[in-house]
């Protein structure tokens, strides 16, 4: 499960019963729920992060859904890696690509969903549908077959003979800002050059202790893209930098 | 399990691993712990919109719990939807009506509880009698019957022949108001007016859109009760809205 | 799992992918994600609050690591009640004592991990670690031994002939500032006073409600040492108590 409804209120709750209500041998993992209000650029980022590390097969219940109740459509997505299943705002960006099977439109009447609010489709609509996935339904059941998923803009590199220009995707608790730019970009590359805004290095470190305590640098994280740290501090905060800006490196050779 | 008891200390975690060592089999799943400390009504709220959604005799463990270490009783409810256990101090008031089967006073020699903090009833004394009840414990081996389980008071609406007046009980984290105004109260009424405060609006809504960006709107949310909220913003911070507060509706005819 | 990732960041979700893809059956359970960026006494001291509370046998997987990327060793620590995964900075300092078992640096080449990020070692190596550890295999198989793990200073109490030194460990939600002086060192006490800053006590009170609404006082709390809380407030905060700060009780008999 991947929402921005926090947990202090009961509608992450509400939807777990739901599931369990519907077979009670699911088994319920949380990614996270504390996606910024309606960012469904940070929900993006983070499914992004974690779909390669879950069991082939999970069922992915996502919801960040500042449209709900509007005309935008409940989707089911079957993917090489999984069942993804929630708005069709761009959310599911990151998968929509050739490994992608089948994307339907939820039809709530095939989910028994008589009486689905306006304001709670995580409840009314994603839930029993996911549930349904989680215990093998056939993605025809649930709705009917679309071939138009929205994809998110500004995901995709710009790239030239001598740079390349991505952005930032995505803060993370530590105040690194990560952005969409992979290491194998850079590979081989001499004189690097990394600008962010004003500011600008002229290298890559491999890890955070290669600079001074409270020094920025540059490094490819976890997920193999290059992020923008202080070492021990806030980078995001000191530098002044949010999701979306540009990032842009060049080389001479 | 709900609790205000937060995730950054090791309460909640004690509280499952005293289940866990009781039955490895017993299935813990969160409701929140992130009521506001000590905010019986805020916690009574969130319990109310999730019982009906969990699979009928569901054990429902919540600590909100002021009052511990002083007479309070410790208490369980067998209700048709489940069995409550925790602290007999009005954090039961939704449940608290034709569907109680039974209440009990936790006896704590029957739990085998001999050396019970004066600071920690959740995990000394609710989850013990939790996980008890969670294994099919009759509810007579965990305390003695008593009959007048505390009501927190302001949870009943007050109407008359063109209105009705009732109270915010919580605001999410998207800063809706939720009253306890229900949708059926509302029913073929026309020329309806919905005052908080000093702010007043002439319709209810159907969804966010059908009011621009930065409005503010009234409309049954996904508990079927009024909600305040702005389209695309917070209506408790702009409007100045409080749990508690005032609302009313009126009606023409 | 406890952890400084939070919940707002896929990578919590990562390594529950990561132990799930190793064997779907392991039970995954929470203690906290909410311990202070990089506070390796903050995550010590909350280890040391649960771990009576699970289960013998379970695996602790534990990663506050400011170090990573950098020479701290990974390791894995056998104990009598159950096995710890996680950096060797001091995070176990509370179970490293005469219930230890053993203890191994964690060899990357055993785990089939061959392609280890240097920031995220939660996911690389201890997350397989656990894993393996949770379906039984042999710690030798997971790394070589070591005797020398670290111990984090200022955990041990200073006594002298009529009183007592300790620190306050941990700030906790309610703002209660939990010291290190267990109730067994005051039994039979007589004249006791309680100072802590320019604060000072003379008596230990039962319960809460043993002051006025408002007052600070001293009580043992759920872990069976000194606590400093405010009836119905934040004693951190009023009296400006932080964590390592210096508690002396003395007495007159």
């Amino acid at each position: 499960m991947l929402t921005d409804f926090g947990l202090q209120d009961g509608y992450v709750a509400e939807m777990r019963g739901v599931v369990m209500s519907h077979d009670f041998e699911i088994r319920l993992v949380d990614i996270t729920h504390e996606i910024a209000p309606q960012d469904v650029h940070g929900g993006a980022y983070v499914l992004s992060t974690v779909i390669e590390r879950f069991p082939q097969g999970t069922v992915y219940l996502c919801v960040v859904d500042p449209g709900v109740g509007t005309a935008r459509r409940p989707i089911v997505v079957r993917h090489r890696l999984g069942t993804f299943v929630g708005p069709d705002n761009g959310l599911f960006t990151p998968i929509l690509g050739e490994d992608v099977v089948e994307v339907v439109e939820i039809v709530p009447e095939r989910l028994g969903a008589v009486d689905v609010s306006r304001t709670f489709h995580g409840r009314d609509l994603f839930a029993p549908a996911a549930a349904r996935a989680a215990v093998g339904a056939n993605i025809h059941c649930l709705g009917n077959v679309v071939t138009d998923p929205i994809v998110l803009e500004g995901w995709d590199l710009v790239a030239s003979g001598d740079g390349i220009q991505g952005r930032v995707l995505h803060i993370d608790r530590f105040g690194n800002a990560i952005t969409n730019i992979p290491e194998q970009a850079l590979e081989g590359r001499k004189g690097v050059l990394v600008k962010v805004g004003e500011h600008q290095l002229d290298d890559v470190a491999k890890t955070y202790g290669d600079v001074a305590q409270g020094q920025w640098l540059a490094l490819f994280g976890s997920q193999r893209t290059l992020e923008l740290s202080i070492n021990g501090g806030n980078a995001a905060e000191t530098l002044g930098i949010r999701p979306g800006d540009s990032v842009s490196v060049s080389w001479e050779g």
